[in-house]
């Protein structure tokens, strides 16, 4: 059993604050303990007892009427800066985040939310998880992840299933003490008898009037047994970030090709195309990272004139894998990009314990999980993002890897 | 990509005022762009701010619950003569219309509207469908229909996906001007990412007072690339129309048994048994129909004493052919008929594109569909239907088909 | 068709009372077919106009909100002396039952009430009903139930659907005379088009006051063809009643192994182990009871110092069988035995055909379960219990069977 070791740093400091940090007042939104589920309502900063302090901030609970997305619970966090959309119906996922003219999303062909209740992961030979894929940021895990087919005997349906596992706690804290940080905590519960007993819980959370936010989440196995486990954090950026000319960054230290149509442009792998008319074929690259001093990995994506990104960075200790997904299809069929930090590449689970990437956690182990994005809204964000990185890469090279083989 | 050409023709004309035609006020019943969900209420002419003009009539928004049907959502519009019962979380499927001792519909072993979400489409080898049969006017497709099996790898579940998509938006429209017709649109949309992408809108109208209504609906394929699709309306009579003796007349070009216990009774076809005491079998018909000079097929069916019958046109360029189901088996067991027009028969999709049956539908075309149906509550009416029939068929013969292989 | 006798003795004359008792007043918790549905509200003696007699009771209705569980309905009867939760959504099921110290019911790693439309039964090779495993009594059938796995072209999902249909219709009825038996009846249909179609009727009762209750259940083939069918009543047991040197007595005419690691410890398949600390594997028995004049079979469990206990009786002419399934589990992972009497071996359903236990059920015809629990709350009722049941094994010996064959 491999052991993360807690992280030494300044990010993991802040993660220590975090912890124990004095709460104003905390404010639940769904409980399955208590039996309660809050309807539409707005709560801000007289809600809990604090001043607004530097920006003008609320947190918004709706629930979504008719057709697929009937009944979803929605949560938008609106820091005075940026505005985060998330889904406690759907495994805490992010629906976007926006503010300054940048949206961290995509127009996937699916338009709406899709409630769970509407989607059955096994349809189309365990395809069933594309019918409500629409989000910047969806889980994948935690039995398993990755693509669909047979692991001795019992299908892995594509991705697994925390998407589609509605929160069962979900908690609104405010900080006590200036400046006044908003989370939202969320408990998702994977289980079945004889089989995963995995908790999520993970705390969304950001600063009024910054551009930046957070995920601080951990992973515990309530079970008896060490088990295997597979998270990739799928997050899809196209929007105002994603064009012919768009490029990715970040502390590469190997990229591999996954599939046979990646290989072919491997050296381009960074730069973007425009979408295509008709259609195109995926490309997709397994990258491993390295981390600062601090033990993050940082990548950032900025469109063509370099004027608007995003940035972010990742323990490795828990995420290793870095996958990049380039979807440059047809506006129509879903452009977008995704650069997806895991524990595992998003092959079948039955390959990565083949390649040994599959990850075990112990009876009662927690393994805990940051990543914090930037919003970037002008070039000098952008070009300062892009100089943090660089400076990283100084002296090292990429190793360049042959088509993974399966 | 074959070309629908704007059928010409008195039919046509009435659509074309459909789409012109000035609205009174429009009420929206659901709307996921809105966020909208119309609970229990009734709307009458005062609502629309028009006369009730020829009849008293009502549109009225019911929400099921208990049981299979909790949170169905329906809509019935009285227009003073009968009932029409709209299933908007069931793809806008029609559980039944009524009037004057008629019905269109049957009594299924499933005797609850079942919500979507209570069904699992791959259950039963791809027979889940059958869990929640028990409307009038069941819609199959969009990205395939007819029976379950392997396509190319794929598990093609019964008659597809559309009956169980909940409507996004679901809205009553009135005409501004006499004869006020009452429409109700739907808008359902079939999507998976890398997928389906097709949006059905349909309007189901009539006039007050009137014994006839009709479909105006439109399938639209959103994608960039040309796709396959499917599309049967799986009409299902019984009630006061089924009995021994019944039968079923239309403009018919061609006969072919589906199976060999259909081939047996070729010759009859067109007449009706009794329901069995135990169990039957199903015979099942591929018809080839011929249009009226306004691109329009013509079909009826009426009980034994031709007393009570229905009428039914629809337009053979998007609906080239019908199949004829005649279930007769015990009442306990669901004693119906299903005159099902359709762009293909109902074989799995793999055979129908093997018989040169399986349409596509362009990048961003849309394809219409017309279909009116008249209920006949008296012999003069059944009569008058007939010799309409009668008067298309006179010169013409049937071919007669061998028993489809498979 | 095997023909169900009434059963005679004191047993069958209260049940002959319960049915033909007369009712103060009835009371609908939900409906299908009045379209019926109570939300939060508790009901007591002065909503039937009787008078509360020996005990307070009171039965309250209450809906489920958060998680896997939002919407679920559940009932509890609280008699003044046990309370009975009861889940109409999860086909009548009862989660728990508890009072004077003393639980039936577990902790299962599943530890929330999930609604069916979170599950998928085909999840898993057919094994999703473990998604949804935490109740003291499931239900299994009525088509199927039993292990999961292939008959006759159809995956047989592990112990069919009736756990996952939501009651159509749930009744509260008070009898008019003292000691006013408190029930509550639920309608659940099990039915698909050219399939299956049963309905259960189960009225769960109580006298206030008393630490007794039981099922009186029946099953009706509402098709008009005879139909195989197989019923398990899955009760499972820990809490205060499962602990090492736990003992299990009952009127056993025959015992075989169902399993290799249960053939091994086959000579004290009465007495239960400690918790494993990490895990351990099932051990299942089957076990043919006798019953005693009434035609009751009388089972019984206890913990080590046999102070506390549950006792229970059910007719052998409907349920001939029962299943002792020992989980010596670790906690984490849902320590539990299951004590299920039923109408076959919970092998899968071809199986049972094989070995001749696959009973069917004539076109209409009703068959009746009950099933009597009694909550043993010191040590002189548990001696008491097992007094019973040693008069009624006086004289006998158990038949030892082999391995089964599978």
């Amino acid at each position: 059993m491999k052991h993360y070791l807690f992280v030494i740093g300044a990010f993991a400091l802040a993660t220590s604050c975090l912890m124990h940090r004095a709460i104003a007042k905390e404010v639940i939104l769904s409980s399955v303990e208590k039996n309660i589920l809050v309807d539409d309502r707005t709560y801000t900063a007289g809600d809990f007892g604090v001043s607004a302090a530097s920006a003008d901030w609320s947190v918004t609970k709706t629930t979504l009427r008719g057709g697929m997305q009937n009944g979803v619970e929605l949560v938008t966090i609106d820091n005075g800066e940026i505005e985060i959309e998330i889904i406690p119906t759907r495994g805490m996922n992010v629906m976007c985040v926006r503010g300054n003219g940048l949206t961290l999303g995509w127009d996937s062909p699916v338009k709406e939310i899709v409630h769970p209740r509407n989607v059955n992961l096994n349809y189309n030979s365990g395809l069933g998880w594309l019918d409500s894929f629409t989000e910047w940021m969806v889980r994948c895990g935690l039995e398993y992840s990755g693509h669909p087919g047979d692991d001795n005997g019992r299908l892995m349906t594509l991705h697994g299933r925390i998407a589609h596992i509605p929160a069962s706690e979900v908690t609104i804290k405010v900080d006590k003490l200036s400046p006044h940080r908003i989370s939202l905590t969320g408990v998702v519960n994977e289980v079945w008898f004889k089989g995963a007993n995995f908790t999520l819980e993970t705390t969304i959370s950001t600063v009024p009037g910054s551009n930046t936010f957070r995920f601080d989440d951990t992973v515990t196995n309530n079970s008896s047994q060490d088990k295997e486990f597979q998270v990739l954090y799928h997050a899809n950026f196209a929007k105002e970030l994603l064009e012919k000319g768009s490029r990715m960054e970040g502390t590469i230290s190997e990229v591999q090709p996954f599939n046979n149509y990646a290989a072919k442009s491997l050296d381009t792998h960074q730069i973007y195309d425009a979408p295509a008319k008709v259609w195109a074929d995926e490309k997709v690259y397994q990258i491993t990272p390295f981390a600062d001093q601090d033990g993050f990995a940082h990548f950032m994506l900025h469109n063509q004139k370099a004027g608007k990104g995003v940035s972010f960075h990742f323990n490795i200790d828990a995420l290793p894998y870095l996958t990049q997904w380039k979807n440059e299809d047809s506006r129509e069929n879903g452009y977008v990009t995704g650069l997806e930090p895991g524990n595992t590449f998003p092959a079948n689970r039955s390959h990565e314990r083949k390649m040994g990437r599959l990850p075990k956690i112990g009876a009662g182990e927690t393994i805990s999980y940051q990543l914090e994005y930037s919003l970037l809204t002008n070039p000098k964000e952008v070009k300062l993002a892009r100089a943090k990185i660089d400076q990283l890469n100084k002296g090292r090279s990429i190793k360049w890897g042959k088509k993974a083989e399966r």
